[in-house]
């Protein structure tokens, strides 16, 4: 079942009111939302909006609030998200790096107790839009051992890197864990293997099996001890540039609330050969389009690619969804 | 054999010394190459030595050049390496943005035009040393496939992020393809496989045979596909905020030179809540020490954690070295 753009935007629009978000914060999250869908990220657009409803509900989120300014140290500005909505607290605190990185060439905004920001890659989008390259993550409950340990001690910290472009954004836009949870029960219901190692089994053996890695919860790291490090580091960086909570201290909630998030913009449009860089992303894209691969149906793209030519196609022939959930939107 | 640390700094400044890095620039770069055996990081000091010497005498390094200031932007600064010698001018830069951070919070240096750094560990120190974290990453000739393709088209390009702690710096060392050259040289000789896959074989299955992967060239990126993205926005990075060249314009020289660097320092000591930091921080790395694991032998460790005890016991029973490396330096 196809939907258009305007309509989910109305639909989100409308049960984010009977929530009690309303006006031009509605209408951004509604945006926000759709945008996730519209370019594919589904686990992210509809499919999280009833999560997000839960906890309103729940109490994680708290409607009321809005990220405030706490404290600023020159180029960088600590915000307090008072754990109101995610999304808005993070396009606030992107917008401020934004507008920090206008005026220094480089922003810095240290976000503390915020909730889930939904598709980090809105945030990425709104940096290229401002002619700014952004970097950006958040920390999480934890939910990954580390490497060498079978308890979840560290988060899997989705991390942001994007890149303006002539085409459109290189958007790269990755968790510290290789597979997701959610990623491992589609493959465990589609009744396939990953396509790479995944986690360990019950015998602390090296597995593809979704099934044996969803019963152990140790799921790989990225690149192994090498992404067990990053996601140690991203959450320190987080937790402590903000003053607030690291990984461990939001494992000791009983929802995942309180996560600490950063946002890095840098302004390219100061810099007095913004032209030649241009042409410099342009040059290694094309080469890289161009790599060699070992068959003529496999082709290299960049990160962000492909979301392009969902947007497009989807912003002209309505946006696939899931029926029970869209249903479950209408009928809120 | 065994060497201390003070006669290899000796040894290392006197040979440098022949090759016209002279007075402070030469205890400086002797240090750095010591620093880096020191703490075990063996490839990256004395072994690393003699490839610096061939890369004067080969003209990719030029002993007369340092990096020098080319452009101010608020906190943000581009420095022309000029092809002198990499760990010189990381150095310098590294310095530098630590004293933008110290003044604006966040300190930014991109470096162009300069050549291999040596072991970046010994920046991230500087950093902390400074009270500072560091981020900071280099691209490098192109010698990794993007994920899907066959050609080098993307740079292993190593990424250091540092974060000071009252019992050493937590310091995350790591270069976005799974293993590198060395390394599957290293377990080739040994005669064993790597211990997780590494690449592809001739044909196409992924292999953890160090020799097939030395064949094809066909390594992994950390994490397949994230790490492929994550090396292209770590070199389009680089070189546009550099302005200097990217992986794919390195690769068309004959050797790998004119590399270009990021340098990020944030200054904690900037931060209202200093010792609160502190605390969260060992809050957390005493909780990842205490990590349930599979076996009583195995202990989870933090980035960095292992060269603490490294230097601690070399610097008291000296430094482990390659008989014939070392016979070359005092030959010298």
């Amino acid at each position: 079942m196809k939907v258009t753009y305007s309509e989910m935007i109305e639909q989100f629009t409308r049960v984010l009111g009977l929530y009690g978000i309303v006006g031009e914060d509605a209408a951004l999250s509604a945006k926000l939302f759709a945008d996730a869908s519209l370019e594919g990220v589904y686990t992210h657009g509809l499919n999280r909006f009833p999560k997000f409803i839960a906890s309103i509900k729940n109490g994680s989120v708290d409607v009321t609030k809005r990220a405030v300014l706490s404290e600023s140290l020159g180029v960088m500005e600590r915000w307090d998200g008072q754990q109101g909505p995610g999304n808005l607290n993070a396009w606030a605190c992107m917008q401020r790096a934004i507008s920090l990185a206008k005026e220094h060439t480089v922003g810095v905004v240290a976000l503390k107790n915020t909730n889930h920001w939904m598709r980090p890659g809105n945030y990425g989008h709104l940096a290229c839009e401002n002619d700014c390259i952004g970097i950006l993550w958040t920390n999480t409950v934890p939910n990954m051992p580390a490497w060498g340990g079978t308890e979840a001690k560290l988060g899997n910290n989705p991390l942001v890197v994007s890149i303006p472009s002539a085409n459109g954004p290189i958007l790269l836009d990755i968790a510290m864990s290789m597979f997701s949870y959610g990623k491992l029960e589609k493959y465990k219901r589609e009744g396939v293997s990953c396509p790479v190692d995944a986690g360990f089994d019950e015998n602390g053996n090296i597995s593809r099996d979704p099934a044996a890695v969803l019963k152990t919860h140790e799921v790989f790291p990225i690149g192994y001890w090498k992404g067990s490090g990053l996601s140690l580091v991203l959450d320190l960086i987080a937790a402590t540039l903000s003053g607030g909570c690291t990984t461990r201290e939001v494992g000791t909630f009983p929802t995942e609330t309180k996560l600490s998030q950063i946002f890095i913009a840098i302004h390219l449009g100061s810099l007095s050969d913004r032209e030649e860089i241009e042409a410099k992303i342009q040059a290694t894209l094309t080469d890289l389009q161009a790599s060699a691969t070992r068959s003529d149906s496999v082709k290299v793209h960049y990160p962000g690619q492909g979301m392009q030519q969902k947007r497009k196609e989807q912003m002209e022939n309505g946006i696939l969804v899931d029926e029970g959930i869209w249903k479950g939107v209408l009928e809120a």
